[in-house]
């Protein structure tokens, strides 16, 4: 009987140890993670502070229940400490003792951890990072007090955790080094709107403006940037995140020029037998025809069932890659790209044409439209849509994207976009659907 | 100085006028229309019966504005009586007159009409089809005293008249001959969601029962199936709709075996100089690989717009074909299909797999998330997929058939599905998208 042993119990490593039990049920499949919590949903987290959601409810299965119902021994408040290839041992510290366990294939999925600016202060009470959902009462505590917070990073997560502030009725400073939000997923033109939005909202926002030091006695008092400084009750550093790849790297894992942990498309390490998957790894993207790295959950679930699969069964299946679909909101403005921003085809010296247009989600006679913006980017050789940025109040929006994901992998052109087949009705588009008008506008006249 | 003459003014005719003048500013473009309304679209209908759009609105020009702004000269109120391709002139009747009116190059787009069954009674008052806008205010008047009102034909059309009828506080008698709502679009497990929702309402629902007459003195007092009679004060008939083809006929163009209109890519028909387009047309299935005859508006401002780029310069555009999306709604149930259906595969002789399952629009710990049916069905040899029915309370599901309409039209395999990098966040989305959930569960273990 052959071990598996899976090294962290989030999305990636949930579904690594379940697809590796799944495909091979006489495996003895162990899942190993360092909270209390397994198969939890980081994502949610937002959620969790706003108060619509109690952190309970993140989790789709208690270590219990996982244990029981799929049959894998799970260890949680287990620490891997170590990791001996040779030996084929992991060392876990558990219970307050050290415990060595035997493997035969080993999974790693140990995720990302928040980065942290190295600035002085970062390290006095009330600045606060956003990590795994074992800590959010912690931060909830914290602010809980506080009227003014700041938040440090106008990404993704920062503009969710601003609305969850606001949601508490906190008055909230965001920070942002660059000149526009979400400077690393969308382009300025674009960001222009999420930040009418969050600046409609009462938000204090400061763009170009970076963080110098946060000052105190124990506890944060001043945020100071390169302009400024300013009275807080706390910080919450939405900075970035950077690949967990501490254990990685003891283990002999090569790491990739992204930082983070290099695996083939079977998910397959340089150590035979050590497999990798999730946050903690490189994706390669299909569209650059290179490897990136951008931690989002539906790809590490994807590639921890690759990982497992392969594990159990020699290179069973293939993880193709990702295009950079990445998808968030604020408040009911839904903020959604794909594939390159207009920004990454210059870094890759790709010749394109780019297009915003504003049209409607609805028929212009049916009630309830939405305003929607829609960028698309081509390539100019082929006319190939090699990114989409779209926008609008209206959840609709992550339908369009993910339309024009399936587009742009797939090498669609403006024109195949043109005259693909989308649905319509009165009650949910409009007759010309916002991504063939953009595509339309795109060919300058052709079509 | 080249003439383009356009007949009919729905969508197709009005994106073939609008494109031919765009293409080439110095061509004669004409656009003749029968009623008084051009640019209208006929799909709102049913809103402007349940009373939440008003008539006018379903226009998106009036004739003047068109006219003005696009520098076309439409004649209204005028119908074609003849067409000549040897001399190339059109013959119309307006104003009380006829006239002539030469052509260099002729775009038929006379649309589609209301199928009638040839049952006893179907002329009697009261007993009403839904057409142009241009009548709508004639049914409304009609249905405005009665209280209890039949529909016959439980597709599209049908269900959407149903709903606007229970909008307006009318008692409904749905009949349909099949023994399932949708019967030419959806599969019966997927239809009889639908059903349930109809049934929900109140509705009085006759599956698997044939009209056979209309009874009453002037005005219709009964409808009479094969297996009962029913007292009502209107009949509404939504049996389905056929190609308006008798001037085409007349003007010596080819029918398809569909019975509509036969053209080629480049929207030609069989005499020279003269173009077709919109539902008077056959189509070109992409699945199927062979002609079909589906009259949606997309497809018709699709080739309107082909067929009128073409008409002022050779074969500039080609029209792809469709794949078969449609859509719908009753109330908030939205009703969606793509490529084929299950009973489509079957009388096609395709070998396919199929399989429906349920899940969410949301994160299983977001708030607000509706139930989702999603029907796969992939052909055996590759495991293309080449149908989806999807079904589900939240407008996400014309996003959500969007995407699986392109990745039918791309040819993507179950397993390329699962891999598509969908947008994932917990206000949109369970991680697990739905179409990644049911290309899993058709995978059958591999995924």
């Amino acid at each position: 009987m052959s071990r598996v042993i899976v090294v962290g119990g989030g999305a990636a490593g949930a579904s690594a140890a379940s697809r590796a039990k799944r495909v091979d049920p006489s495996a003895e499949v162990y899942l190993i993670e360092a909270t209390d919590m397994i198969t939890h949903g980081p994502c949610g987290i937002p959620y969790v502070i706003s108060g619509i959601i109690d952190k309970n409810k993140l989790v789709v299965y208690t270590p219990e229940v996982f244990e029981k119902e799929r049959g894998i021994r799970v260890l949680i408040n287990s620490k891997v400490v170590d990791i001996d290839v040779d030996k084929r041992i992991v060392e876990v510290y558990r219970n307050k003792r050290f415990e060595k366990l035997k493997w035969d294939k080993l999974i790693l999925a140990t995720g990302a951890l928040p980065k942290v600016p190295g600035v002085p202060g970062v390290s006095l009470d009330n600045v606060i990072t956003i990590r795994h959902p074992a800590y959010v009462d912690e931060l909830i505590k914290v602010i809980s007090d506080k009227d003014i917070v700041a938040v440090v990073g106008g990404s993704y997560l920062g503009i969710e955790v601003v609305e969850a502030l606001l949601e508490r009725g906190k008055k909230v400073l965001l920070f942002e080094m660059f000149n526009h939000l979400l400077s690393t997923s969308m382009d300025e033109d674009v960001a222009s709107i999420v930040e009418g939005e969050v600046l409609s909202r009462g938000v204090e926002l400061h763009l170009s403006e970076k963080l110098v030091e946060i000052r105190g006695g124990n506890r944060v008092e001043n945020i100071v940037t390169d302009k400024g400084e300013y009275r807080v009750g706390a910080v919450i550093l939405a900075t970035g995140v950077k690949p967990n790849i501490e254990l990685a790297k003891r283990t002999g894992l090569r790491i990739g020029e992204t930082g983070a942990v290099e695996v083939n498309e079977y998910m397959e390490t340089n150590v035979e037998d050590v497999y990798a998957a999730g946050d903690l790894v490189e994706k390669y993207h299909r569209v650059l025809n290179k490897k990136v790295w951008t931690p989002l959950a539906p790809s590490a679930n994807k590639e921890g069932l690759v990982a497992g699969a392969n594990a159990v069964k020699h290179r069973l299946l293939k993880f193709p890659g990702i295009i950079g679909t990445a998808i968030t909101k604020f408040y009911d403005l839904v903020i959604a790209k794909t594939g390159l921003t207009e920004k990454e085809a210059k870094q890759y010296n790709i010749s394109y044409e780019a297009k915003v247009i504003k049209t409607r989600t609805k028929a212009h006679y049916y009630p309830g439209a939405a305003e929607v913006h829609v960028k698309l980017i081509a390539e100019k050789r082929m006319g190939k849509v090699i990114g989409a940025q779209i926008i609008g109040k209206d959840h609709i929006v992550a339908g369009y994207i993910d339309i024009a994901s399936v587009a742009i992998e797939r090498g669609m052109t403006i024109e195949e976009i043109f005259f693909s087949d989308l649905s319509y009705m009165p009650a949910t588009a409009p007759v010309w659907h916002p991504l063939i008008v953009a595509s339309r506008v795109l060919s300058k006249g052709k079509l």
